[in-house]
C-alpha cells in the first residue's frame, strides 16, 4: 500500500518518518476545520447504552432526519457505512458491463466498478480549461453506457459542474439506459450549493442517484456514515440486499441524528471555507505556485518546482495529497484541505521556509 | 422486510406493539449478558477526539492485538464492520459459482452468495440425530463445489461439530479445490472451545477461513466488530479490496484493542453462560417444551402448542427468535437467549403464567 495510495494516511506517514500521529498536521484529508460538533460528541456518548443491541437495520430514527433535512421521501434514502461504501453496494447491486468515469476523479468509483468486473471508460479533463468539465462529456455517454459517476464539486480538483449541464447528462443517459451517480460529498461547502446540487432532479429522473456523506461536512469521518437517495425504489431495495444489514453502528445512526440538527453550523461551515480558501490561494500564489478555481473545502494545484513537495512538508509535520496515482495526473499536482485559520498559516508559513531554503 | 427476518429486531416489535424498545426483554439476540465491559465503554469515549481523522484502513494496532489474543501472524487477519461485512466480502472476493450451505444455519451466507449469483446447495441436518452434524457431509463435497460455510456452535441449533469432522470437512476440501468458512462467532461462549475450534488448522489448509466477531461475546452489536483469518494472503488481500477501505470505525477498532484486555471477562463468560443455560433448559423442560442440546449462549427449541408463542410473550414485553423463516425448519421452532439471570428468571415467569393460561 502506497503512502499516496489514499489522502488521510496519517498512520503510514507516522511510521515512515517517525513522527507522533497526533503531531502531524493533516492537510491529505478535506475534513471540516471545525471539529465535531458538541451534540455529535454527546450523542456518541449517550449511544454507548444501547450499543449492546444491534443497530437498526433500517436506520428508521436516522432516514427520518435525512428526509427532513435533504426534503426528500423516507423510501428514497439507503444510509451506508460511510459515502464509500454506498459506493460499493451500487456497483454490486447493478452490476453495470460498462461504466465512464472522469478522469482525474475520485478513485472508489473505479475501485468498487472491477469487484465486478465492469469495462471501464475514463473521459479525460482537460487541463487547459482547468479541469473542467463541459458539454463534451455527451458524445461519450452512448448505448454502450451502463453507469457514470460525476464527483461534484470534483475530487481533487475542486471544480464544479452547474446543474444545467448535469440535468444534460442526467436526461441522455436516460434515454440511453444509463444509470447517473452525483457524488455530493463536498457539495455542503458550496457558498450557493442550490446552484449545483441535483437533489431536486431525483424525482423527475429515476436514473439518477445521489451520494452524500456526513464525514466531511460534520468531521466525522472516524464515525463511518454517508447515505445515498434515489427515487427508484427498486435501487434503494436493491441497496439494502448488497451487503450486511446491520451496516451502520449505532453510535454513527445517533451521530447523525444529532449532526443534522447543526444547521448553523453548516451554515458557518461554508462562508468560514470561502474566507480561508482565498487566503490559502492568494498566499500560495504569491509563492508562484499555480492554484486551480475551487469550490470545495480543498485546493488542487501544480507545482512545477525540482524537489518533492510531499516529503519536504511531511518532514515539517505537514501531510499534503500528492495525486501521482490519479489517472490523467503526475507528481507535479498535489490537493491540500482547507483547515483552520491556524492552521492554513502555518502551512503557509512552512511552505515558504522550503520556497526559501530551494 | 418481516417481524421474524432477523432476530433482535426490537425496533420493528416496539413499533408493532406500541412497546417502548427499551421495555423489551430481548431474547432474540444472543448478546453477552455481563454487558460491554467498562473498559471498552471508556474507550469508544477516548476515540471520539480521534473521530475527526479517518480510520486507519488497515486497522494496525486492533490487528496487533488480535495477533497476540489469537495467535496467529498480524497478516492472516482481516478486519470488518462486523462478522456480516466478512461474510459479503468473500463472497464478492471469491465470487464461488456453487455453494454448500447447512441447513438450517446463519442467514446471512445465503443472503452474500445471492449478491454473487452463486448456485447453492443446501445439507439438510437431521432433526431426528438433533440437527446434529455427521460425516455425511463428505458425501456432498465434489468437484462441483466451490464454497461451505459452517457455523460451530450452529445459529440457530446450538450444536457442536468436533474438530475431527471438521478436519475431515476442510482435507476433503482442499482436494476438490473448495474453500471452507468456518463461522465461530459463537465460539468463545463455549467452556472447552479449544475442542472445536479450528484456528489451529489454519496454518495446515489455505482453503480455510476462520471468521469471528466482538459483537457477541463482548456485547457491542451495535459498535460493529468483527474480523476473519486465513494463512491465504492472495484471500486476505481479496478481501481488502473487496469493499470499502475505511471500513473499521475509529471507534470500533478502539474498542476492539481495549476488549482484547478483557481475558477474565471472557473467562467468566463462559461459566457464567453455561449455569444459566442449564437453568432455563431445566425449566423449559419442565413446561413439556422440548429443547436441543445446546453449547452456545442460546437455546434451541421445538414448542408443540396450539397458540403463538412469539406473539404471546411479545405481548409481555419478551421478544424470542421465532425460526420459521430458517430453511428446514418450521414455525415451530424459537431460538432463545442465555441471558442475565434476572433476566432469564423473568422469562420462564412468563412463559410459565402463559403455559397455565393456555
Amino acid at each position: 500500500m502506497s503512502i499516496n495510495c489514499h489522502g488521510a494516511d496519517i498512520y503510514t506517514a507516522s511510521k515512515r518518518f517517525g513522527i507522533d500521529e497526533d503531531d502531524i498536521i493533516d492537510f491529505s484529508s478535506n475534513i471540516n476545520p471545525l471539529g465535531i460538533p458538541c451534540n455529535v460528541q454527546e450523542a456518541i456518548i449517550r449511544s454507548i447504552k444501547y450499543s449492546n443491541r444491534y443497530p437498526d437495520i433500517n436506520s428508521r430514527e436516522l432516514t427520518n432526519s435525512l428526509s427532513k433535512y435533504e426534503v426528500v421521501p423516507k423510501n428514497w434514502i439507503f444510509c451506508s457505512n460511510g459515502a464509500a461504501e454506498a459506493i460499493f453496494r451500487i456497483a454490486l447491486c447493478l452490476k453495470p458491463k460498462k461504466a465512464l468515469l472522469l478522469s482525474p476523479t475520485f478513485s472508489e468509483y473505479e475501485q468498487a466498478l472491477k469487484t465486478v468486473d465492469t469495462d471501464i471508460k475514463y473521459y479525460n479533463l482537460d487541463e487547459k480549461t482547468g479541469f473542467k468539465l463541459t458539454d463534451n462529456i455527451i458524445n461519450s455517454i452512448n448505448n454502450e453506457t451502463d453507469m457514470i459517476f460525476i464527483c461534484n464539486p470534483n475530487n481533487p480538483t475542486g471544480q464544479l459542474t452547474d446543474k444545467r449541464l448535469l440535468e444534460k447528462v442526467i436526461s441522455h443517459s436516460k434515454s440511453v439506459d444509463a444509470i447517473v451517480v452525483i457524488d455530493e460529498c463536498f457539495i455542503d461547502f458550496v457558498e450557493d450549493k442550490e446552484k449545483y446540487s441535483v437533489l431536486n432532479l431525483l424525482e423527475k429522473y429515476d436514473n439518477l442517484i445521489v451520494l452524500k456523506a456526513f464525514t466531511k461536512i460534520f468531521a466525522i469521518p472516524g464515525v463511518r456514515l454517508g447515505y445515498c437517495m434515489s427515487s427508484n425504489l427498486d435501487i434503494i431495495e436493491g441497496l439494502k440486499v448488497s451487503g450486511p444489514p446491520w451496516n451502520v453502528s449505532t453510535i454513527a445512526q445517533a451521530a447523525g441524528v444529532a449532526a443534522l440538527e447543526e444547521k448553523e453550523y453548516v451554515m458557518k461551515t461554508a462562508s468560514y471555507i470561502k474566507e480561508q480558501r482565498d487566503f490559502l490561494i492568494d498566499e500560495i500564489n504569491k509563492l508562484n505556485i499555480k492554484t486551480y478555481e475551487s469550490y470545495a473545502n480543498y485546493i488542487f494545484l501544480k507545482f512545477e518546482g525540482e524537489f518533492d513537495l510531499h516529503y519536504e512538508l511531511l518532514k515539517r509535520g505537514v501531510l499534503i495529497r500528492s495525486c501521482s496515482n490519479y489517472r490523467n495526473l503526475s507528481d507535479k499536482y498535489f490537493r491540500i484541505a482547507v483547515k483552520s485559520e491556524f492552521e492554513n498559516k502555518l502551512f503557509i508559513q512552512k511552505l515558504k521556509e522550503i520556497m526559501d531554503i530551494k
